[in-house]
């Protein structure tokens, strides 16, 4: 059977995550149902990256294992088509015929995000389902330069969620940038592969730095304590985009 | 009294436009609801530019006079936690006390806007409200070239909706300009003012000749017919966004 790798665009807002939960609205429903609708398959499609409700992504990957050769335009197109027609907010980017050894999680070398805060005084209008609001000023150089001692090989049990699944809370951080850009701040990070709500625990923590209730010793020890009670607050979901998988070509 | 100036964003999906209509969600009611709410007063607003049902405003700038002397960070303040408790997507950016010479719609030097176009063959999800998207490719530098017959002072009754209310269809544009970022087509208007629904008929016209359906000389035969009918496709309301408005100082 002739395997695809997807590249996939959505707007978290409406889904429970990226993960079928019953008959919840989730990403990997919306998809499976058009290829369903498309070639009349019930195939269960394999993901990078099981986003979280609320949680957009610009370049999330998946494969799947299809009984026909299609082109790829033409598996995107059809897909596109349906998912609209059903009016659910996921776009098929890409579609290709891939070998059979690539799998869209374990082939997975690298995981990209970014998270966006609108920091200013006037709450957001355009776009406020794609941000965090921030009122007070944060200091975006002293988050950045805090963020500094999460890299690297540690236990993050502080910065995972408490129902978070993985086996070992050892993980390596490979960058968490925090850039200013007028009223917007950009966190990116990448590793190969992250704890649930990692992220989301990084920024709120960081955003204590950026407002002055933490120091940069106090987010070290955190980090140190390795104690989910010592995290900062976990940022809000519809900040953060997936927005991009590196794998080996 | 008082006068103050409002620096003004907002969503423009959910209203009728700028403009009160009765009990329709406008974006002016919105504001004159807060202000009533803020201050007990019931003020008309004056405005920069009138936007229709759809269109969005980053800087839409307004005047309102009011019996108090208040701190301008007060009124933003206390208009935006009237607006968000109302559930309104309208948001104040800037209040400033103005002198009375000041007058939002006539003292107005310049009004920017910008179109924004997503030019790909799948559909939007993030922001699929803030854009137009044009599938078929189109080619960013013809339209450019081809808008540049536009700038100068002209006869654009090709280019304004046939209930356009203004006396003359004469217009000085100074600036149209297409400009291509990846996927993204950006295209930037200014003029002392323009007409109703002008600056869609431009796009949905430059469209035609991005698609290269119509020469650059068709644009040009279009503009000098002067004649409605000639217009292209008026393009949707949802990628226009009200950016700025130059006032003297």
């Amino acid at each position: 059977m002739p395997r695809y790798k997807l590249t996939i665009e959505y707007d978290g807002t409406p889904y429970v995550g990226w993960q079928r939960q019953g008959q919840l609205p989730s990403v990997q429903a919306a998809i499976e149902t058009a290829i369903s609708r498309f070639c009349g398959e019930a195939v269960t499609i394999i993901t990078a990256g099981r986003t979280d409700a609320g949680v957009h992504a610009v370049a999330q990957v998946a494969h799947v294992d299809l009984q026909k050769t299609w082109q790829g335009r033409k598996v995107r197109d059809a897909l596109n088509a349906h998912l609209v027609q059903a009016g659910e907010v996921v776009s098929i980017l890409r579609a290709e015929e891939i070998e059979q050894s690539f799998d869209a999680r374990f082939s997975a070398l690298r995981r990209h995000y970014c998270y966006r805060i609108l920091n200013r005084s006037s709450p957001p209008t355009i776009g406020a389902r794609y941000v965090w609001w921030a009122l007070r000023p944060l200091d975006a150089e002293k988050m950045h330069e805090a963020a500094q001692q999460l890299i690297g090989y540690h236990d993050f049990t502080t910065f995972r969620a408490a129902q978070c699944q993985a086996r070992s809370p050892f993980r390596t951080l490979d960058r968490l940038d925090v850039t200013r850009n007028g009223e917007w701040i950009e966190i990116h990070a990448s590793a190969r592969s992250f704890l649930h709500n990692q992220i989301r625990s990084f920024v709120g923590s960081l955003a204590e730095v950026g407002w002055g209730r933490w120091s940069s010793d106090d987010l070290e020890a955190a980090l140190e304590a390795r104690d989910r009670t010592r995290c900062g607050m976990v940022a809000p979901p519809q900040g953060l985009y997936l927005i991009g998988v590196d794998y080996p070509i």
